[in-house]
């Protein structure tokens, strides 16, 4: 089958599966894109079928990672300590009245290569401030979005260095549309199944109740995960405040919850490179002590793992655990992406920073003060990293000290 | 000369000319660039240029023809009643800052093609009146702006059908290039000479100080242009209102002024087609009375002509007059290019609706009664059409009745 009819049949079918088994658009519903420039041929397709499924409005906020990286370059540290009020105005908005939100993106592991961190960390923090309510509102599950990929030259230069570039990037959108379960007849079909697994999963897990998993490897990993009481396992579609089911990702692979915040402890490493604010972390390896991160190092950009401990109080501890087996579909492509949306899919994960209120119960309607009571982390920052390998083994810890084997050697036991 | 080593050569030559004889860009001054997201590349270079010529923000409004036909295919028509606020806020609060506003366009003569004029229109009037500070400062050159040209996939295939995309695109740009005057080996030095010499016809015209200029050509055109008292042509540079020079498009070839709103008669054949509002114009024929259109007649889209003509009560009268000899360079290459900003520079032409303050003597810092008093017509819309013709001669008609040649077969006398 040549590629570009594979593509110009399967992308249309790619667009369906990100509006009905990912952000789940609702018939009237704003939708807002943020999408690169250099997608604009499947935005504009992606925007047709969101239009024919019922949208009331679709809005875009382009972006270009080339300006990006000038900007930084060149403007002065005062320009990025606050946000313009429009830029801030347009999430806030459109978030007030309902929309959904869906973003488009791309690996880009040394787009900020070499910029001041100064600058990119106060951006980070103006902007989380400018737009908390919106923030707090995604992470809450209080509207429905969805984190999906599309392939860039950048990223097809990046796996592909020997390619053309077009060549690239089909190839590239060929692995995108695999790992996103898209290149089948009936993609839409093979979602149900695949979600209805992950529910049947994620409702063992929450029956089990863990007090603690524990893993460990042959790399080094020896660390014990509290989880918090009444805590939920998430993963195959979650309810938004209003009621519909939606998947945050797309791929997606996992199940996940929270960990309590002061209960981890031992050290874990990590099994992929993370791709942090545009700048490469490989190899790292972090020492828990009640909850808190207190060593750090790696043999690749450890400067840049320090400064993301320390973006604030919460950065230092987990706020996501999640479990993938090792032989998923995205592993076994044997492909690092550099993007923590695929490469996360591909291996059990933590996440350090904020936690994701839904993974207690009654979580969503908790301010910030139940929420923390509750034993979940709180922080600007939320980034996961990978610590699956093939000699994985994760146990259960039930409250009366039992044990119950989770995964063995990097799979579900 | 291979055309890809043209292009890497001359296209930063092409955006040192935008920046530097176009928009004439201040250390330290605010930049907004309006782009098509298919033209990010060069919206690259050209960033990276305003950063090195001292921008203190480079600030993107990017946009996809390709979406927004979308949205006005599917969304309501309340929805292009209103402006979000973060979209006028995003003009105003950088007009207000002292930005110059670049704006990047390509053709599109059929992008609205089929669209309900109602919505375009209401669109239209609404983004007018949120933005309306902005737009009268652009009109009054109270700051820097620019609009130039990038070639389009979609523009490629209107002009070259016959050729594969990439090479059609590139064949654009060398067009582009050279109706910018931009393929020579010091287009810096080119547009200096080219400057000077506009400002010497504009300084003559205006030292005529003529009360009329008389069209005639083998068409049909017979129509008399009054001119207001203590007029003023431009072309060539003109200053804002802080003082510093610069030129509204690139290309250029124009010397223009101000027709008296209340003294146009007589009857004008366009030469060339108009494209607006992403639909397409040709062979109109527009019958003036005491400065107003009494009749409006067109082989093709008709129906959009006389709607452009009830936009307001100021559409319907001329708001420009414009001298460019029929031997112009653009005109020279023979091409229609179905985009204002091309085609007018390869015509004499006039226009209909708003007229530019700086056309009158201290009609920047007049208000609306006084540039209505001094003979200028004020509009929402400002649509140039092109009048130009081998055989066109234009007369001046000085104070006392003498007549002066300026035109003869379509070039200055």
């Amino acid at each position: 089958m040549d590629i570009q009819e594979t593509l110009t049949r399967q992308l249309p079918l790619y667009a369906r599966v990100l509006l009905q088994k990912g952000i789940c658009l609702q018939k009237d519903q704003i939708l807002v894109i943020n999408a690169p420039v250099e997608a604009s041929r499947f935005a504009t397709l992606l925007t047709e079928e969101a239009y024919k499924a019922g949208a009331a409005q679709v809005v875009f906020n382009w972006y270009c990672n080339g300006t990006t990286r000038l900007r930084y370059e060149y403007e002065t540290q005062d320009k990025f300590e606050s946000v313009p009020h429009w830029r801030s105005e347009f999430n806030l908005d459109y978030y007030r009245k309902g929309a959904a939100f869906l973003s488009l993106i791309s690996a880009d592991p040394y787009a900020m290569k070499g910029i001041d961190r100064k600058k990119i960390m106060a951006w980070q923090k103006a902007f989380h401030q400018a737009v908390k309510e919106y923030s707090d509102g995604m992470m809450a599950s209080k509207t429905n979005w969805l984190v999906a990929a599309v392939p860039s030259t950048v990223w097809a230069r990046l796996l592909y260095p020997e390619l053309p570039e077009q060549e690239g990037m089909d190839r590239l959108w060929i692995q995108l549309l695999d790992a996103a379960r898209c290149l089948g007849e009936d993609p839409l079909a093979d979602w149900d199944k695949h979600l209805a697994e992950l529910k049947q999963r994620r409702e063992w897990l929450t029956a089990q109740q863990f007090t603690a998993l524990e893993y460990e490897n042959g790399l080094g990993t020896h660390l014990t995960v509290g989880l918090p009481d009444r805590h939920i396992w998430q993963g195959g579609a979650e309810s938004t405040a209003r009621g519909f089911l939606f998947n945050a990702n797309i791929p997606t692979e996992e199940v996940y919850s929270a960990p309590q915040a002061d209960r981890v402890d031992g050290v874990v490493c990590s099994t992929r490179p993370l791709v942090y604010s545009g700048n490469l972390i490989e190899n790292f390896r972090l020492t828990f002590k009640n909850g808190k991160v207190v060593e750090a190092t790696a043999k690749k950009g450890e400067e840049v793992l320090k400064d993301l401990l320390k973006m604030d109080e919460g950065a230092c501890r987990l706020g996501e655990v999640a479990l993938i087996p090792y032989h998923s579909p995205i592993s076994l492509m044997d492909t690092v992406f550099y993007e923590t949306l695929l490469d996360e899919n591909a291996s059990c994960h933590l996440a350090l920073g904020d936690a994701y209120p839904t993974c207690v119960e009654k979580g969503a309607e908790m301010d910030e003060e139940e929420l923390k009571k509750a034993g979940l982390n709180d922080s600007m920052i939320h980034v996961d990293f990978m610590v699956g390998s093939p000699d994985l083994t994760i146990t259960g810890i039930r409250k009366d000290g039992t044990k119950v084997s989770v995964f063995v050697n990097g799979d579900w036991a």
